[in-house]
């Protein structure tokens, strides 16, 4: 099975380890032994001006899910939003009603499909390929939260090269590792098993230290700078 | 403390990793140190006809931890059903209705408990074991449940032998290793404390591979393969 | 960022690994790189007469932080309550009826505040440090449960040096180790990213055995007797 999966994650964090906005949207394709992906794809967000609300996070999930899944023809796209693996070309206004989410999210929703609606149709059309909203139960969808992971690592680096020094939080239960050359992320979690990831990146002249957020148990902070 | 306990596990798997039916039941007798089984037993199903309501599997459980008993005499018997922990032989209508479930599960149990109760009631006055409805929170249940896992790695070994190859899904969270002679396995869980199990198996001449399912995040799938 | 923060844990068991009572609290001075304590202090209890409610346990643990505190000007005191990081000094009973907490844990914050506010408001006044009731989401309250497993390990080397053996249940998902002149403790979660601490003690002449609690899935039972 050849899976397409996209996850927005990693944040900008201000001095008391708050977040500011979030950084990067990444798309993977996951093959077996579904451990890491075999190509990634990433859309950095401006973290100073972030729509937190997470309406953006999907809609952006979906459209790199879907220029990913053009171009790599997988069996199946899974987006991180947890409606029980229903295929997006499906979420009329009625379906919506009947999922069994809560009144917040069924507004949503009724406002997200407008965009999302018809491109998952188109894709389907085009491809045969279906958009469906699987959420975090999709090991390839948590893949993508770890490049997500990832690239924020490097979106952390290159700003300190610019702006002296950063510290960035990491999705869930993950850690990064700068190597030369490259980025190294893997899940904590080993439940999950082993997944992982690699990005190559410019990490001469940079130092960096990992270590757990002390306001949110089990997410890890990196903080990079220039040296 | 000596303490029979069983479980349900692993699942025959078709090509896109959707579970066909469940494999084994297995009863463990589990003694301190509580980390694996001193003695273990096991009833396979026949994945291809199987009863996906649970219903089968919980009268299989209690019937195969009671055979155990009768034969080792632990000091309890744990049920793989969480209630709290009461005594199965306790468990009329009145009772079950008073219990914190939902509605479905009391319908099951006021089904369920016409077989079990009179069980469970003949094994206390006949040697004074307990038999208790306490769930994964028991060690000894998620013993029993790896213990499942395992049985089911050596069902996946003799069905390769005969039809080439197939592929099982194995219980939450848990790695199998066919080794020279016998398959290991063991939690993912490092928070469970070590727990672990061994079982005799010809596994020559058999290849195999372990992965995460990729549809269902912690659950591992096992492909074995005549070689 | 320099964190005050408090916990009790680590029970008497007895034969049957039931709880008598609990048996240490823990305040804990956390500071980057938020792994361990720089500071920790202990009250003990008397386990064999504990009030089980709880109440006494978050009144020790606010006396027991806030004297830490006076002492280490930290930046802020978190105690193990999950009202969502709201400020002790601003617990009225119009505030504690707003929160979005189950009956009866507002009718013990209506008792508990009568003790509580006017310390925490004291505190504040004299040192401008706040003290929020942030619970498990905090690290720095996490690493205090692990200290009280660590100190109720010490309790119980003492106990048993006297009464010749013991039982303790630690914390959830934690290890300890006697070690010559030290007893070290760890989190057994590595999503928490390598979270511990270690003490001084006397462990010579003192035999151990660590294992699962066979009654409650993820928490350990540290046995000590005299050699």
């Amino acid at each position: 099975m050849r899976i397409v999966a996209s996850d927005t994650g990693g944040a900008l964090l201000d001095g008391d380890y708050t977040p500011i906005g979030l950084i990067a949207t990444a798309a993977v394709l996951v093959e077996k032994p579904y451990r890491t992906a075999s190509m990634s794809i990433v859309k950095y967000s401006d973290p100073f001006s972030y729509d937190m609300s997470g309406r953006q996070a999907v809609k952006d999930e979906a459209l790199l899910a879907m220029k990913l899944a053009r171009k790599t023809k997988p069996d199946v796209v899974h987006i991180d939003s947890t409606l029980g693996g229903i295929e997006i070309r499906k979420l009329d206004d009625v379906t919506i009603d009947a999922l069994r989410i809560s009144d917040r999210g069924k507004a949503v929703w009724h406002d997200l499909r407008k965009d999302l609606q018809p491109l998952a149709k188109r894709l389907w059309e085009d491809t045969g390929i279906e958009m469906v909203a699987i959420g975090k139960e999709s090991v390839a969808v948590r893949i993508a939260e770890i490049f997500a992971g990832i690239y924020t690592a490097r979106w952390a680096v290159e700003y300190a090269r610019k702006n002296k020094r950063t510290s960035v939080g990491l999705p869930r239960y993950m850690s990064v590792e700068l190597r030369p050359g490259k980025i190294y992320g893997e899940s904590l979690d080993p439940r999950e098993g082993g997944l992982f990831g690699e990005i190559e990146a410019e990490t001469e002249g940079i130092g960096w230290e990992l270590y757990p957020n002390p306001l949110v148990r089990t997410f890890m902070v990196l903080e990079v700078w220039r040296e």
